[in-house]
């Protein structure tokens, strides 16, 4: 089979074992080959196809690089719209280009999933990028298949083939600069860490890592599920039942203590916070309180009294 | 506070916490700068150590190296005892070296716990090696801190520490050649993998990595501990009931489809294996059979009848 069925075959079993996706989508486009291909498979699949260009208006010249986008998918038989966005400043550029982008989306997708091109070479370097976070399952186990209205399938297919499928079809793809700059963290994984870690390790890790992505999302979801019986039985009044949470398995814990934290006004816990609080839990004749962080103008703790835990916002 | 105060904290801490262990131990030394500062640091910890020292009998002079690594160890104050052992070729050098190195530790130990100088940095390594394997949160836990009779006080030591306690107390280390002879794997991730990834994720990848093996051990306990309860409910006179099986979430089915397969005399399961095992539980109407290895005289597969999943011996 050749590039453009492989890719076709993965998007017609994708919307097939997800009904929910519908036949009428949005397709998340920039031009460049993933998403073009993805356009063009999609409507080969039999997809009713919108393609959604964003314009970030980062680059000079970005608006034209749009207009041809659309072009090129209108070409394909997909129908395609411009989305020009303004990007703020918000946790670096990166991100903030990300949340703009989904953002506008999301708006724009009137009801319908939205399909993004996200390959199993993207899979892959971003369990690596999660590696450094260190803050287990959930940090390493990369991006989902269908998170509605999200939906991803091409996290098997390859970028080679995504490139393969534009040869074939004759499509000229736009080369973003940023995907060479090594200025960029996602540059340097893709460009040094997985080829290195391929060659010493023997091959196939970037599948390996979309395994370990799959299994660890599947390992997230059993216990986020059992997670939240526990909070359930733990939680009173906005408190947490210390002795009721000291009988559930460590990983479980831990869960029900980011999920409390979160609730009751932390920010982000750390792998550091969180533990401090379990000891509160486990640790017999437990007593001090943990500072939580949250609202920068309290001091926000956690402590213990008989047998709850509670939270307390003492005054500057 | 110096390298050695920490690392004799850090050995005090672990048996502290873990009553099992006992105050008479056993060390693993190989002579190296890790295993040495874990000896000379143990008995500064106050515990009854006995250094025992494999002579893998691989290199020319192994037994004058175990000789004076003996011999180290006596002048810190342990006894000691050098164990030759002769080495195999099954799965290769490095794995027929470590069988025969756990084996003569467990015969020499006479009910003690046998404490090994793995640091932070070999956890890392660890991990690593572990992602090309891709079979999820198994593969990347790392190694445990306590795994009777193994006992491992030193996975939040650095390797640079272990050296700093070696030049604290003017002990003289062997160094092995083969920690740096880039044919194993091993070697390149610690000189080559390791590096790379701390520079392009900004640093603290060993800390990161540890962090993620930790938290991946106490997820695969608290869903082994499930997935056994599951696969006492689902069993039946050696077949497992499918329809049982199905209403659990994926993770924990995979996770009793691989200790059924096992015990049904598959050679580990691969992913692929247990992924089609899975489809005949989930996918309705399914019928057809997965062929899963095992003795090789014969053709060994599961197939689903009405409500089971059983194990037929095809003859060839």
């Amino acid at each position: 089979m050749d590039a453009t069925g492989a890719v076709t075959r993965a998007i017609a079993d994708f919307a097939v074992r997800r009904p929910a996706v519908g036949d009428e989508v949005c397709v998340g486009l920039s031009g460049g080959p993933d998403s073009l291909a993805l356009v063009a498979c999609a409507v080969r699949a039999g997809l009713r196809v919108h393609a959604l260009v964003v314009d970030h208006g980062l680059q000079p010249g970005s608006d034209a690089v749009a207009v041809e986008a659309a072009d090129a998918a209108r070409g394909l038989g997909a129908e395609a719209t411009v989305l020009p966005v303004s990007v703020g400043s918000d946790g670096g550029m990166e991100a903030a280009a990300r949340t703009a982008r989904y953002a506008a989306l999301d708006d724009a997708r009137d009801g319908r999933a939205v399909l993004l091109a996200h390959t199993a070479d993207d899979q892959a370097e971003t369990v690596v990028l999660g590696l450094a976070r260190g803050s287990g399952a959930r940090s390493i186990a990369g991006m989902r298949p269908w998170n509605p209205p999200w939906g991803r399938p091409l996290l098997r297919i390859r970028r080679a083939q995504t490139l393969a499928v534009c040869i074939e079809l004759g499509l000229r793809p736009h080369r973003d600069p940023h995907n060479r700059d090594p200025r960029f963290t996602r540059v340097r994984v893709r460009g040094e860490v997985l080829p290195l870690l391929d060659d010493v390790l023997h091959g196939g890790v970037v599948d390996a890592l979309g395994r370990t992505a799959t299994a660890l999302q599947a390992d997230n979801d059993a216990l986020d599920a059992l997670a939240e019986d526990w909070y359930r039985r733990a939680a009173v009044e906005g408190d947490l039942d210390a002795e009721v949470l000291a009988a559930a398995p460590a990983a479980l814990r831990t869960r029900v203590l980011r999920r409390w934290l979160l609730d009751v006004g932390a920010t982000e816990p750390t792998h550091r916070v969180i533990g401090a609080v379990d000891r509160l839990i486990v640790e017999p004749g437990s007593h001090g309180h943990v500072a939580i962080g949250g609202d920068p103008t309290s001091r926000t703790v956690v402590a213990r009294a008989g047998p709850r835990l509670h939270v307390v916002h003492l005054s500057r």
